[in-house]
């Protein structure tokens, strides 16, 4: 057996300290967040730990079933999207402000197709490298509520949960708004009002054309026409150059986000078409430009950022062991500007 | 010694591959990429180890010296910047699409003070959390450089290095479009071109400065007036405000980003003061709705998901032992639109 061999090859917490001239205390301190420790002293401990090449406490800690003080997050979207979907940058930055308080980095990966997903769950619990998820971009059907139940891992989901989510939610309310925003586009004469629609795949994007159809019947209008964007400016611009060929030209579209929104204004202005007077328009975000483009963007306004940190406070709290509430909704705020004449 | 009983109570590869009905070489494999093993011999296997509770390989590599699979990206930068800052998006875009091709993952931490910073650097290495480091947010005379050293750690710059830089480093070369932009802002009558800069404690805000100044006097210009913005729209919108009550009102103005560049032309629209009629605008950075708003806004078009493409790649080379440039420059390009006349 080589355990000697090893043992005596491996460096010890007291190498360490004899090194730096401290105490096997000190040592562990330094590397548990360096309580009463001063800087200088944690450098000197640092650089003996380095010289020897002595692996403190995450690695013995992983392998004794502690916590990794970390969290992950795995996305099956193209890497690309990050730039140009401004969902995700507001969500990390709510999960990265509480992570940074906790002292807990975020695992980000991103994959391309489901059997690279399920390895990445599998993986990163299996190898303690995370201690639970936060799910989001969730799919119709959502096959992670069965791998995560079967892998025994901690999540909670960051968007609308959809049935049989065996996990704590957290989600923006936005129904009641695009309801309220329809309306006003009722009531103030329009009587065909279109939808560019998110990627079909994804619920967010199935539940924003839902509501906006939901409410154009009740409203006692036929919905339609629709269109399917991808979230994208580029997608926007064309979904608009389809509508204004369309045999029923509109004379509102909803945008299922800010991003096509805008586009598609820019689109409308190339061609002539006066925006609120000849067609309005509202989008679904509220993106930090939707108020400073002209006309400024009628939009629901999401606090995603809140979602974010909501999701990652759950999150701590099952992991501590606490109870959690199961759902959590955020409000959602209808903001009328001049694009809808508003 | 509690090592027997240790040993007694943990469960092996062994065990694992019992309860699975499979080889341990078949364990193994599945945690180790899975090449050769059925989906469901997976999931059969994974399921065994999470009911023994069993902790493969990472942990065990972490102990042994092996790599995290993992690259850091320490930020010290307030977490919601993610959502207002196109730049960091698009970066970490980049250095995603590389890390999921190689099968890695990002491990990410937002900090707020220099020592918190500098901990979670020795942390996320000494922990063999990660494997090196993307560097960004470059700061005058960055102590980060001194502290990666001490710490023998693997770190690659994405941006600007500056002087004395250790590490290699990847960086958009805009200086020759900032100087055309200015050219051509001048050979198109403009005798006084404001600037509205970054943060000045951002290398590449003041970077960007000095390139405007430069260029300025090589035409001749007396540079100014200058009024300090923070990167984000309020900035930009309360930066123009400014300029426009300033003694020497401007006929151009050059913004640091697009986001104040655009939150400042709808200031402009406003007050009644026309683009590119009465003032010129021009941004930097060319994110995607630079080219919808009204007009069109001239900027500079960088491509940061290839700079965090790049840097990554050079990283994980360096990780292999690999020769990697020192430095790599990524061209910008100059995109003359509407709101300077083009």
């Amino acid at each position: 057996m080589t355990d000697e061999q090893d043992a005596r090859r491996r460096p010890t917490i007291s190498d360490v300290a004899a090194l730096a001239g401290v105490s096997k205390g000190a040592v562990s301190k330094t590397f548990n967040g360096g309580k009463g420790i001063s800087p200088d002293t944690m450098t000197r401990i640092r650089a003996a730990a380095a010289e020897l090449n002595w692996i403190p406490s995450t690695a013995a800690r992983a392998v004794s079933g502690g916590p990794a003080r970390a969290v992950g997050l795995v996305l099956r979207r193209p890497a690309e999207l990050l730039e140009l979907d401004p969902f995700f940058p507001a969500l990390l930055s709510g999960v990265e402000s509480v992570l940074s308080e906790a002292n807990y980095a975020a695992v980000l990966r991103f994959v391309n197709d489901a059997n690279t997903e399920r390895e990445c769950y599998a993986e990163l619990i299996g190898e303690r490298r995370v201690d639970g998820f936060v799910l989001t971009d969730l799919r119709h059907r959502d096959p992670r509520f069965e791998w995560l139940t079967r892998l025994d891992a901690a999540a909670v989901v960051a968007g609308s949960p959809g049935r049989g989510c065996p996990f704590p939610s957290v989600r923006t309310g936005a129904g009641g708004e695009i309801h309220a925003l329809v309306r006003h586009l009722i009531a103030t004469g329009h009587r065909t009002i279109a939808h560019v629609s998110g990627p079909p795949g994804l619920r967010h994007a199935r539940r924003r054309q839902q509501l906006w159809a939901e409410a154009a019947r009740a409203g006692g209008l036929t919905p339609g026409p629709v269109v399917v964007g991808d979230f994208t400016a580029d997608g926007g611009g064309r979904a608009t150059r389809e509508l204004l060929d369309h045999p029923t030209r509109p004379t509102a579209i909803f945008y299922a986000n800010d991003l096509m929104a805008i586009a598609g204004m820019s689109v409308l202005a190339e061609q002539g078409v006066r925006v609120p007077e000849d067609i309005a328009v509202a989008g679904f975000d509220d993106i930090s430009l939707a108020n400073y483009v002209t006309p400024a963007l009628t939009t629901v306004h999401c606090d995603y950022r809140r979602m974010g940190q909501v999701a990652t406070q759950m999150l701590l709290s099952r992991l501590r062991g606490e109870e959690v509430v199961q759902q959590f909704t955020i409000g959602a705020e209808l903001r009328l500007r001049r694009s809808t004449g508003g």
